[in-house]
């Protein structure tokens, strides 16, 4: 049977390389879909989880992976010989940084590795992972040339970037139309067909390259958006104008304007990263990256400013941080998700810790915090009417489940970056916008 | 008869300081709406035209306008006295930059020198002209505590920005709502019925400075963007990728993502200006100011890369600019505007006379186009079967009125800065995006 009829009658077996978000929302929708599918993540415990039914994201519905593992309709693995004989192969392991803030190609490099192992005749290979443009015909075409296969006739290689809102149920894996590139029109059919199959509207561009960089190009303008509003918080701050109240009323403008909004930082694993990936390879073919590279500074400088916040606000207390007991609320980089990927909250504790306060952190989904080799740090028990106990609460993430009044009435003293209190009456200075 | 009274009886009589293409809307949209008007404007050539019932903008219709002069609905001047025992007083005078590119002040200082002079009781003074965040507060407000009349009482201030999508008839006066301010509640309140009045939702602030700073965050955020994107698309060239396909293919995302389209540089009375009066009173508080700089930086820098674009298709044919006979087609900032306020053509116009190439232009809406005090073009007629004449065209604005297919039939070498004829089959080589 050739790989379109396959596809077609569902008799293609899907491997997906990483299980992070991606990788378990692609199982869940092409199990749904009626495929048979095996999962490889190097990382065991998260096999083991998935095995146990320990789900690992709060903000995904681990269920049907559960009884598909059960229906033995799926298999998954830390063994990556499970991908042998797979018809079609989907890479997408996490992209990260180096310490020295340039691309980690650890991941992708190990999955090159790993697909070169099971090529097979008549498979689909889709690289999924956000990364720079280029990497699909510069990295994954030179291995599939090596092998005895000929692409675009025996084997197919094409790149569909991953789009996730994560948390937002708005737009599930079927009802975000999905870009689709690949090295030969018909390894983009192919990858087309499969993702059509499954209900989505497909775009069909006329190269990898240019599917890789649609992706950094979206990440980039959010990243660049954020930049911007961080910045305006800063320069209206000095101005005695808040930029909350800026932003609601520039937003009644119905053409031209989008809102973004300002934070104690970035975090996540697109956002802060991706664009890092652009740069570097920019940098490379001598291409301009002024206005993106200023972008990260701005945001990678936004903690400091939440600490100046915290500072002044104890300042006003006569306290030094030193002497201070502070806590903060929320540590995920996103409201209501225990994701702490690149959180502000970890380099925000980092800084206070390395002032020396006595610093505490609550985080209804994330139980423990590593801040770095020194400091392991436990979500504490909140009790509310404990709060005067801190000489000040500092709002990192505005999750849902915290109760905004209390925390004022509550409190020495509130900053809040989050904007989440804005609607609560309170004593003068006792709330300091972050 | 009180003020809010005229108001809602329409009594009132509104006099309109500035008379670009603002204040004509203004006084369009008041006179639809059965308000006596008088206009003020000190360029005498604007005040003839509209005597002699010779439109100024090609965008506008001027002819509601023309109608209400001769019912003596509304009266115009170049001399202020006109303004003499009006109700209401706008000020929509056109805001600048000088030679430095710092806020060129001297039409708003000149307006308030007016509004001084015919203050009385029961007056409404409404800034509605584009400025930097403190002005009605710091220049406005004090000339009005030095007159007889007090604040809120007597006499009052208001700031509603203006909004405006030139040459965009979906966003007509009536289909804007208005942000609008006012130094004490009852001066947004009087401010806030005139727009109402008019079928305006408004959104009241609570001071003129949030007002003023949303109206700059709105441009800046336009600025900003289109940097961005003016960035992209070097970067992306550098690596062989067509930023036009990128961005249509990133537009299928269908959260979290606007397009922005790149040019040759920016132009326009708001977007390349504006932001410039948030950076200098930044800076007098000591605010952050890099992003949106790098920003302006970046826009400022696209005219060199369109007149690289050029030197290299020139190249290709061995031809030197100052060997090369060029035209350039359409001058407007925008499409199908006649507006060239720090319009890029101007600046590349400029970069290709120093360096001697024989340039001419044609723009179907822009008879004389003065590029500083030696250079004073005048449009040529269009004649497409003669485009063979010129070693280069180069599209500077997609005005409509275009035939592309012509232009890139009979052209030599086209550098398309719109991406107009991306859908026009050409020889290699003829065609380069700039």
């Amino acid at each position: 049977m050739k790989l379109e009829e396959k596809i077609a009658k569902k008799k293609a077996v899907i491997g997906v390389i990483g299980l992070g978000y991606i990788g378990l929302s692609l199982v869940d929708a092409f199990g749904k879909g009626g495929y048979r599918l095996v999962g490889y993540d190097y990382n065991e415990m998260k096999i083991n989880s998935l095995k146990k039914k320990k789900p690992y994201f709060n903000f995904f519905d681990h269920n049907l992976i559960f009884s598909l593992l059960d229906d033995k309709m799926l298999e998954v693995s830390a063994d990556s010989s499970v991908l042998k004989n797979v018809d079609i192969i989907i890479i997408s392991v996490s992209t990260s940084l180096d310490q020295n803030r340039n691309p980690n190609l650890t991941n992708l490099h190990a999955a090159f590795e790993t697909i070169n192992k099971y090529l097979k005749k008549d498979q689909l290979i889709i690289l999924q992972s956000s990364t720079y443009p280029g990497t699909t015909e510069e990295e994954i075409l030179p291995i599939i040339k090596k092998s005895p296969f000929k692409i675009g006739k025996d084997i197919f290689l094409a790149h569909v970037p991953e789009v996730a809102d994560i948390g937002n149920p708005d737009f599930s894996f079927m009802h975000v139309p999905r870009i689709v590139s690949g090295i030969t029109p018909k390894c983009a059919e192919l990858a087309g067909q499969l993702y059509r199959q499954m209900g989505c509207e497909i775009f069909i561009c006329s190269s990898t390259r240019v599917a890789e960089s649609a992706k950094l190009l979206q990440n980039s303008f959010r990243l660049v958006n954020i930049a911007l509003i961080n910045e305006m918080k800063v320069m209206f701050d000095k101005m005695g104008v808040d930029v909350w109240e800026v932003i609601e009323a520039a937003s009644c403008k119905p053409f031209g304007f989008t809102p973004f909004y300002p934070g104690p930082g970035i975090g996540g694993d697109c956002i802060p990263v991706t664009p890092l990936y652009l740069i570097w390879k920019a940098k490379m073919t001598e291409g301009p990256t002024s206005l993106l590279e200023q972008a990260v500074h701005v945001n990678e400088a936004t903690p400091l400013y939440v600490m100046n916040k915290i500072i002044q606000g104890l300042n006003e207390r006569k306290k030094s941080l030193r002497e201070a007991k502070l806590l903060i609320l929320g540590v995920g980089y996103k409201k209501d998700v225990n994701e702490i990927h690149e959180s502000p909250a970890i380099k925000i504790l980092l800084l206070l810790k390395n002032m020396f306060a006595d610093v505490q952190y609550h985080d209804p989904y994330v139980e423990q915090l590593k801040l770095d080799s020194k400091y392991n740090l436990k979500s504490i028990e909140l009790n509310y009417n404990k709060l005067d106990e801190y000489d000040a609460v500092i709002i990192l993430t505005g999750h849902s489940s915290y109760d905004w009044k209390k925390v004022v009435q509550y409190s020495n003293l509130v900053i809040d970056t989050r904007n989440v209190t804005s609607n609560i009456k309170h004593p003068k200075k006792k709330v300091i916008k972050g």
